[in-house]
């Protein structure tokens, strides 16, 4: 039975890091970024451009501006955020045909279900995330904890719109995740051994 | 430091099963039912009054008629659910600083929050409570699917109300926990060992 582990997460909670630790501690590969620059290279597009038909809103996702008299044919422009997600459950699949892995984010949970992936949702308290994008923040960024708290609640809004494409079940409830964890307070790595063991026991490795 | 673990859980996820499994992998005492029983003692009160106070509606918990012509005065009658919530409290402390131990329920995640326990919560989708219910059901007791929903229904609903006395957290939000596993299609005891190996994790036993 193929392994899948879908990570979705809130922004700034550290899902991103525990999918890439969790793979290198199950030795099997995590796909996060490499979606994107597929898709993007697949398609013609630009990897800002498919990033934002997730992580930004809807409304920005297209990048030409419709009814603009010299833009394209509008149907064109409607195309294309369908074009990405068509792409991305194509390149999803094939990376699920091809064995065992951890996948960040894109809707691979749902995507994917026919091949009853571990469904893990990463999550921690406001201040937590506050904390760990000032801590990561590029050099130069020296955004207010006002203004990060906005951003992290429209990268949240925004991801859980993307979802509402694919299915009802909704962005970050419970119900929608096997396993929930909250890292608020928490070093990522301290948690990935039982995490690990976690995917063991759920795919009956271990099972008693 | 010692290492408290509280479980919370929907009626019918097989959270009361999953603490007694864990504690058993642990080595550690689980207080479950010990609570009630020893509330019920010290106080002079039935055990059923006792487990009502959380499990029934607020109204089921008086035990007598208020209003009632020979009932006891009014004032001592509204007194008793607040002499079961104090000596839970006290009860709930003795069990920390005796050591590290499994809680089921009792809103011991809040009553202890300052000993800093690992708060699970267990739940699962409403097809599979409806099972373990009925898998589980008393000889005799032949409850229709829909009487079954109702009765988690309306057990959860005064779970929650119970533990709005002690915090405005709620119940069932995965904001209130650091863990939450949904059993849903899963055997209780195949978990077991990666719970555990969360609790080493969490605690640091297993830090890297």
């Amino acid at each position: 039975m193929t392994r899948i582990i879908t990570i979705n997460r809130e922004f700034g909670s550290g899902g991103r890091e525990l999918g890439k630790r969790l793979a290198d501690a199950l030795g099997v590969p995590c796909y996060d970024h490499e979606i994107i620059e597929m898709i993007a290279k697949e398609n013609g597009f630009d990897e800002r451009y498919v990033a934002n038909v997730s992580e930004k809103s809807i409304e920005a996702a297209y990048p030409l501006t419709i009814g603009h008299r010299f833009a394209m044919p509008t149907i064109q422009v409607m195309d294309q955020p369908i074009r990405v997600a068509v792409a991305q459950r194509q390149i999803l699949e094939n990376f699920a045909r091809k064995g065992d892995c951890v996948i960040v984010g894109r809707c691979a949970d749902v995507i994917l279900k026919e091949y009853h992936p571990l469904r893990i949702f990463v999550y921690a308290s406001m201040d937590a995330k506050v904390a760990r994008c000032q801590e990561r923040a590029p050099e130069g960024e020296d955004l207010s904890r006002k203004e990060l708290e906005r951003r992290i609640r429209q990268i949240e809004r925004n991801r859980s719109q993307f979802r509402e494409m694919y299915t009802d079940t909704k962005w970050g409830a419970k119900e929608s995740y096997d396993l929930c964890i909250n890292t608020s307070g928490r070093e990522i790595k301290t948690l990935v051994p039982a995490v690990a063991d976690f995917v063991d026991c759920w795919f009956g490795k271990e099972a008693e």
